[in-house]
């Protein structure tokens, strides 16, 4: 991806450019009354963790951390040993932009399949099978996917089930990237526990950063002997937080009530009105279904060039494949329906012959 | 250490127990306005960096980090090739408090020698010269010491500057974690310049958290080739916020003014009156000069016992050293001269003879 | 790969299921005589290093290691920083068939970009140009070619030099995984140091095993620069044998005449009668030129059966893709013409329709 | 350690300077015959396996490897996770002259506890247990002792009993490094499975080079579901060697008769006839009691310098503690009783006043 990092008001270059909701910052100043015993051992982790409880099952062990790519390397460290291996897809985050963390820390080797908008499916789990007992590979045990995918789309409930049944058979375990979980369950209109827990899954890396928090994912455990030594893994993968209470009022914040759901609700509907709105161009071609908050289109290379050059800062957004021409617009939980009218007559403008 | 993680109004457990500061509440909240490029690439970071030239030297690099572990690893990872070892005290937080993290994630090896109050000398340093070039042993590079030190004392800057020298000379470089450097400047009424890269200092883990941030430490090379690739080290080892403004934002806060050396000066502040109200009672014996925010003490186990198990909640605090009795008090930014005469009255009843 | 791992007097199987050529162990026993110093403090170690010096260039410095996962990994580990990345093919033996030790060990990531007949060339390497200075992604740093390669075919001297040069420009290193160097050397009629040295390459695990000695490789870096700190490396990775002498006593068996070329010359020539005489047979098809000394070969499955199951132990090899039905045949540096004319037989019967 | 590395007929320096027993040469040679399995599916390795049995237990499973580091660290990596420590002592192998690679590659904390004589005790155990379950510290999980210990001194049975004991009501594992473990067999008159298996060791490093192997260590785990993956782990630490049968049937020789005992038995005995000769000369102090095949002594420096510098390679050793004028002298199975004779002589006269 290239593109301006330049600060904007509100464009379309990731989520993670939003900032915090108003909501999430109350419940972390609220939290800032006297002294709490730090690492965890807080009355908002508590409530934290049996708030993961209610989302994601009763059984289940939820674990705040700092980021998406603490998440994504403490979840595969939790679940293999060194000389296992992680099937995703190739445009999997934990493959293409956690620079090689996942490797380098867990020793893990990724397994990597051909996508199919973003999604892998369960043959893909199966064809790993012939390498299993041959010590000089590295053997599979995990297959993640990530849901809501890199490309905006959505697995189905029972695709992930059928994903699920195929690991589980072969005595393999299913971790779900959800930096953009939430996006997800919008867009199933179904808990967040139906599309993990109950869908098979064994370990979600739940993002809230994106969704509107400071900062704090979570790793949750589906199944909680699966949890058993993962607070010396989170302290060892330098994600435990001292003043951990501030982490764990934002998810307090989130899914105490409904404002994961409406955020994430709103800039789904965003990417729809986006897509809608420049599908209908000519030269414009949407490249991936809309299921979640992001639209990838492919559009001349000289629209491309104006908006980003000639507009610059006013709409950031990433190429997303260079020689595809194709991009990436993301929309967040504070896009406003002005935005995305505003950047699609731009986007109409930048396409017309002139 | 064992004691009560329970949380508490003000107690002496930990300077990570006590809250943010308000003005940094507020610089968190101010920055949260539309969006910003990602990753750093935004103004707050842009000003945060600049206060770092600013306290550390017109040449130095910072960079923001999530805790203490992730800035003491990623600095040592920076500093060293896997098969080359760092020399610290056997009390040193990289050592004992961060569960082998350093050498897990940076294959280094730590040379541990006894410590005087917690800190080491330049014969420490060149002791270890034998092993140079037996490719037997791992390597010698770094030197790390701890300003203010676990046990509450502080080099001065001659120190300081003596062991740069011996490493310097045998081909090492110095890394100072400065989880309390605020303390320690604080202490020593010098500037941080003065005790890092003045000083002969090579890299800084330079604390925020405990000092009245909500989260944040910096990574900072005195010498601005050390930091060359240290973006890639940064992210691979997790410590790259995605939304980086709100971490920047606090460290603006922090630094902008004199934020920093007030807290610090108060804590340290605290941290006397309680030595000299506690000193003069009989049967409590201070163990270590108390030099920052930390007041070490040895006192009857009965005594311990009705403070922690008696008051429970209401005073925590960390038995330092089960063995010999040993507690450690810290004083906070937000330690009130009247919580530390009720505490050191209740040591006084504590101790009294029934 | 899957088929019979039992043992058989000279099956196709593999060339490390050979033995040990007689002037091999002549030498090893050569060497048992008296005390010497270890860890390569000894004379006979300094005759090989002449000899890597001899065959590699005036400059090269080698090292001794056990096996070729050591030998390749420490040559990686030698040539990168943990964030660093190693393009290789999709068929790469360090990808394939090392247990995922290169990326585990050095904490590297692999990016395989799909062969030619198992070979890249510079498009492969510059492909990965996009990605450079971006800190989300392992930074490309070596392109590591086989050489022959795992699927028989052998680089020319030119395509050799376009990578390097490709490399080279992008700042990045070449490392040649020699294991069967001496074979692509064979095949070329040009001396090693003009496949490696000469040809731009920066550093060469070059193999032994395979070619006749008991155990041995030797990482040979062809720059004495990338060396340095190679001992400590070798060291820390576990390959640094105490009685060196012997290992280095066969690579004197190897290197001090034409040892390695007349055994490398003969398995090519068995390798060319063997395609010669099955690339007759209806119903045997070459899938990949025979350039050193393997032959793959698609044939019906009915006649794989036969030949592994039907005449079990007597001519073992590898089934190299189950669902392409191809097989791999390696000739070796005892293989004898009558071995071969007689397993052509076998495989003319084998497909014979019956 | 410093002293002359050259090379020398039979020297005191390392029992890794002596060569190889013949009949290890011979079993080698007629190793040679035909195509075997690789990778340890032939029959030599068979039969070693099963001698590890004969002589560890009935329920154990060996692996043969490189080097004893390469044991050292594989062991490590099979019973331990990356936040598990391994308690040993300040004089351990495994700690001083290993490079840094168990930390490196595993992971794993070493826990150093002062030595007497070489040895731990239960209460070196025991002090451990108070970390545990504190999430910032690693956990202790393996007790690594060494047998025959760095100083030549012996741990007896029920020492061995007591810590076994002390480790397992902790859930803790023991691990023997058993570099030379046959020479502590040969002390205590005792079998391989009395110091091991019996004595409720969990896995023990089995040294064969320096009782006469070319190279050869073994890995055996005394309770066999502690091998379930270790295969992949020898693979994935670079230890699995190709033409395994070399290996194995080296262990054959040593294993399938008494060899391992007779060569263990005439080491010991050499230096007791050196500490018999030299401790009766005045102005030598022996440092630890002489129970295996090293004798540490003190002498004056000037007869230091005039064994080391006047007679430079005749009788080469190393000083061991160059502050306390510390010297070490270890015996081979191939020292011969006129070589201790001239070397005790040698001696006097270097102590005696001119």
């Amino acid at each position: 991806m290239s593109g301006p990092p330049s600060p904007a008001p509100r464009g379309f270059a990731s989520d993670n450019q939003a900032g915090v909701h108003p909501e999430v910052l109350e419940a972390l100043a609220a939290a800032n009354h006297g002294h709490a015993a730090s690492y965890g051992a807080d009355a908002w982790t508590a409530r934290a963790e049996e708030l993961f409880r209610e989302h994601f099952g009763a059984e289940v062990r939820g674990f705040c951390v700092f980021n998406g790519s603490g998440a994504n390397v403490a979840a595969v460290d939790a679940l293999t040993r060194p000389f296992e291996a992680v099937i995703c897809t190739d445009v999997a985050h934990m493959h293409v932009d956690e620079c090689g963390a996942p490797e380098r820390l867990t020793g893990t080797k990724l397994l990597t399949v051909a996508s199919e908008h973003g999604k892998l499916g369960p043959d893909d789990v199966r064809r790993w099978e012939a390498r299993r007992g041959d010590e000089h590979q590295a053997q599979p045990r995990v297959v993640s996917i990530t849901q809501a995918t890199e490309l905006g789309t959505v697995y189905t409930l029972d695709e992930t089930r059928a994903i699920a049944e195929a690991a589980h058979e072969l005595g393999m375990l299913v971790h779900v990237d959800g930096a953009r979980l939430a996006n997800a369950a919008a867009a199933l209109e179904a808990p967040l526990a139906a599309l993990t827990t109950e869908a098979g899954v064994d370990a979600v890396s739940f993002g809230g950063t994106k969704n509107g928090l400071v900062l704090g994912e979570a790793v949750v455990f589906c199944r909680p002997e699966l949890a058993e030594e993962f607070a010396f893994t989170r302290k060892q993968l330098l994600q435990l937080a001292s003043k951990m209470r501030f982490v764990s009022a934002q998810f307090e914040a989130l899914l105490g009530g409904e404002l994961w759901l409406r955020s994430a609700r709103h800039a789904n509907a965003m990417a729809v009105r986006l897509a809608s709105a420049v599908g209908a161009t000519d030269g414009v071609e949407i490249t991936h279904p809309v299921e979640a908050n992001a639209v990838f289109a492919r559009l001349p290379r000289p629209a491309i060039d104006r908006l980003l050059v000639e507009l610059p800062g006013e709409h950031p957004f990433y190429v997303w494949d260079e020689e595809a021409d194709e991009v990436r617009w993301m929309c967040a939980w504070d896009t406003t329906p002005e935005d995305v009218d505003e950047f699609a007559a731009a986007v109409a403008a930048a396409v017309a012959p002139v």
